[in-house]
């Protein structure tokens, strides 16, 4: 049986992690502000299917707790500077044949853990999913329940593709991918304007953004300055691809994205992950992008600071 | 005796047209808001050199109301896309000898009135003062109270230098310069950046502007863009005049610039004095403005709509 140690599971991470072991895996979580609760009850999990609950295989208050030696280690912390991943994972890896799973948003998220441990595999995972923590173990997750794995910088992995098989025995929709960075780009190519704009814009949500047109207009600059940061990267998105992500934000119904619902609850943002290693990216492949420049500059001015 | 219209006469308006008449104008005035408690006890005028009473030789609601043909017209109203000027002073201007006087901020705000009104006489008009409506006819007046005038399109006024003349008796720090272009752009050097981003970097005073790295750095870009329209229009500032501006400001105690301060009073901000016709003038003689773009992209998102 897989062993796998999730760290900071959150409400993505209890949910993705309740799933892994309907599938088939021992699922040990690290969890901190909510270890009481979890270590009694487990997890609480509504979601779109229906209910379930996930008691873990072991509830750690971090991974130096974790006693074993696991098969993989799970991340899916925010992206926020003063979070090192390296440092809150580094405990239970202890073998070169740990695979350490990276569940975050954002490009270049890879970069410190591949190089803190040069032998180990990285997986690097887009997730799509609506889930929140509603209380101390508690959980709703709404919407799409999607993960798209793959090795960072490319290529075929056996184990990869073997934690892929448990996801979607526990029927999560699960691929693996040779080319994970094309998928993250396709993401970003939507978050990074979007969840820009429904911040700076003054608290907008999809449908308004699509809809005032000084701000429309500035979401397709945005994304045509992601697409061109991509191309430089390697990944091409075609002028179709950026005018059916507009069409498709406009016609669905109207949400807030996830950058302005931790704006609006007074959490830091994760300005670095969806903005900030894009500007990084194009200064490094001399693509210029101003408006991204701009929004990167503000989007730090009004992200709350310190860890919350 | 010189006949002055003040209209739309808030708090800017109360105090200097106060101080023209004590320097000997007839100076009556059309308020709307305020308009009882002016017509009964005038204005109550807390300056920084000292209290006083300004008690309109004529208290009207509009200019229709106004029964003579004055010599000046002032308008001190904010430059809002529904505060429509021509039409405010229409009634008032039924000679060719009467001078529209705009004492209003930004940059483009006479065409509208020139075109409407080509044969009189405009002056052009750039106020430093610090007042605010605190009650009902009540202002209150701090630090600089200064006017720089000229001729609209630049040259001689010898009813420019009447007005001035009658300024500097009321004890009004003002000048008539044959150059008003320049000193709109000089002020807007200023006021582009830092009221843009003091509203969306988030609640940001002038030294938080000046101490953040990022914004920092934005602040001085979008003053680089400006200089550059500035130049595109004649009007030439110098790398020194660009530092000195940031380091003026980051030496000055903190305060909140006006835009912040109507921003956090919900009421709507003067976008396109300050930053719209910027970028209009940037498009017309092809200086590429991309970060104030982008500011004025999401300032009028973010702007109150609707008259407050």
């Amino acid at each position: 049986m897989a062993d796998v140690l999730w760290i900071s599971a959150g409400a993505v991470g209890a949910y993705f992690g309740g799933r892994l072991q309907q599938g088939g895996a021992s699922v040990a979580v690290a969890v901190r502000s909510d270890y009481e609760a979890v270590k009694a009850n487990g997890f609480q999990i509504s979601a779109a299917a229906g209910e379930f609950n996930f008691s873990p295989d072991g509830v750690y208050r971090s991974a130096a707790e974790y006693p074993g030696t696991p098969d993989y280690v799970v991340v899916s912390a925010k992206v926020l500077p003063w979070i090192n991943v390296p440092e809150l994972i580094r405990p239970a890896v202890k073998s070169k044949e740990t695979v350490i799973v990276l569940i975050q948003n954002g490009i270049g998220i890879e970069d410190a853990v591949a190089e803190a441990f040069p032998e180990n595999e990285v997986l690097s995972t887009v997730a799509y999913i609506g889930a929140t923590r509603t209380g101390k173990g508690f959980v709703t997750q709404t919407g799409s329940q999607r993960l798209i794995m793959g090795k960072s910088g490319g290529g075929d992995s056996e184990k990869g593709r073997a934690l892929i098989e448990l996801f979607k025995a526990g029927k999560v929709e699960a691929e693996f991918t040779e080319n994970v960075a094309y998928f993250r780009w396709k993401k970003l190519l939507w978050n990074t304007p979007f969840n820009t704009i429904s911040v700076l814009g003054g608290h907008l949500d999809t449908k308004q953004m699509c809809d005032r047109g000084q701000v429309e207009e500035l979401c397709m600059t945005l994304m045509q300055e992601t697409a061109a940061v991509a191309a430089s990267d390697g990944h091409v998105f075609t002028a179709e691809d950026l005018t059916s992500n507009m069409e498709y934000t406009r016609n669905f119904p109207p949400y807030k994205t996830s950058m302005l619902v931790d704006y609006e609850a007074g959490r830091p943002l994760e300005v670095d992950a969806i903005l900030g290693n894009v500007c990084r990216i194009a200064a490094k492949n001399g693509v210029k992008v101003p408006h991204l420049d701009t929004c990167y500059a503000l989007l730090q001015s009004v992200s709350p600071k310190g860890d919350k």
